[in-house]
């Protein structure tokens, strides 16, 4: 399966009083190791993919995650990401987060491929993933 | 039921190249409003609680989210957060964020009542979440 | 003197493992604080201001802040900010962040009027202020 | 002079609607490398100086940066901290960002040595740099 891998230290801007992670900065990372994912899966940067497609940044459309075990500032994590399910206009992405090889933080994210639409709210409408896009993201999450 | 209603301002800062809040961003809004939820249904705010009980801060274990319309900065968004169940050491809560009266945002998280252990991992342990508090958590979820 | 004024509550995810506001988040508050500053200046929204002008977003080429006094989760601030200078594509803001009264945090800024342009790294290029805002902050500067 | 550098990849999420980082990030960044510099001069983590010495997190009491060059998502920029000023009780630390080589941000800030005493305002004091810690400090930043 075709995975990301990367770790990441825990800074101490990224805890709260109890000295552990502020769990949205979990999410931001999470959402970095997509971005990654991405960039590697199509060897494009985004910077370039929102150039090339008119894209508006395949935001989230649903999230869900647990959390296992705290971690704390000066920790390093690991992070896996892999596509779990490619559809017409969405896509799923799986992170595994982990501390010295146990399981801390489980997510799971949809994302759907939206194109810069200034008539709509906000200015974004979802749309098929592009053909080739579609079948090299089928590709690796099989 | 028990609900807090607050009005939230979308800052520039909160949101992302495609001009919408970048979705951790919206953990960190609903992370505030169970503060207050907490705070207005026990009269206590969290640093008194924290001082009283020797709390690590009630974390959560599980959090999910459905993201239906996307935000943008300026816009004033309505969150509504309310107690979904009451266990023995964990809690549910959901929020509701609405922009002009639609369903936004919608989440659902899962908080154990935590102490401070230093022998632990991250300095926490979960415990049953004191009889006062249960009583009156469970009063307000019905 | 032209000022805005708001409180501020200090949340549970703006501080860091010593139990106090991680700094950063300050220049967040600020920024939020120039923005509303310049909406009320001018009686027009930044969404609606970067629509009408093609602008993209005022940004800081110089900032400072001296912190006096720690603030903590459920501290309510106060936050005071004004203009200090107006120039030609540039003008300045002042930050006071106070606590019960105490002056807490004093930040400045100076911020440029930029415009999109693709041709420029990041595609933005500093430019004059349109006359009648030039005019509208010298006044309220005053 | 004592100095690290490292390689930061500017994130989606670090950036705002102009599609540049939003810059009260910079100063998260900046905030990590000087513990990275602080955690290599001493040979010791910030948890584990934490425990030692019961301190209360280092905080800034002043900071200023200059913003030249904007950066935007994908940029690979790189970050030298070092140590520019050594005194009683604290210290100042200099962050130079640059893109390809060009200098983009530079910040300056000074820091000072606290320990937690729950007497004071949000339970902390500055005290004189432990000797040793100051015997270092000076000698690298010679």
């Amino acid at each position: 399966m075709f995975t990301t891998r990367r770790t990441v230290r825990i800074e101490w801007g990224d805890c709260d009083p109890a000295g552990i992670v502020f769990y949205p900065r979990y999410f931001a990372m999470f959402n970095h190791s997509t971005e990654l994912l991405i960039e590697r899966a199509l060897g494009m940067k985004k910077y370039a993919l929102n150039q090339h497609y008119g894209l508006g940044g395949y935001p989230s459309v649903a999230t869900k995650a647990r959390f296992l075990i705290p971690t704390r500032y000066g920790d390093d994590v690991e992070i896996e990401s892999s596509f779990t399910k490619v559809g017409r206009s969405s896509f799923g992405i799986q992170h595994r987060l982990s501390l010295n090889g146990a399981l801390a933080v489980e997510g799971n994210e949809t994302r759907v491929w939206a194109v810069r639409d200034p008539s709509r709210p906000a200015g974004l409408r979802a749309q098929p993933l592009p053909e080739e896009m579609a079948t090299r993201f089928s590709t690796i999450a099989a």
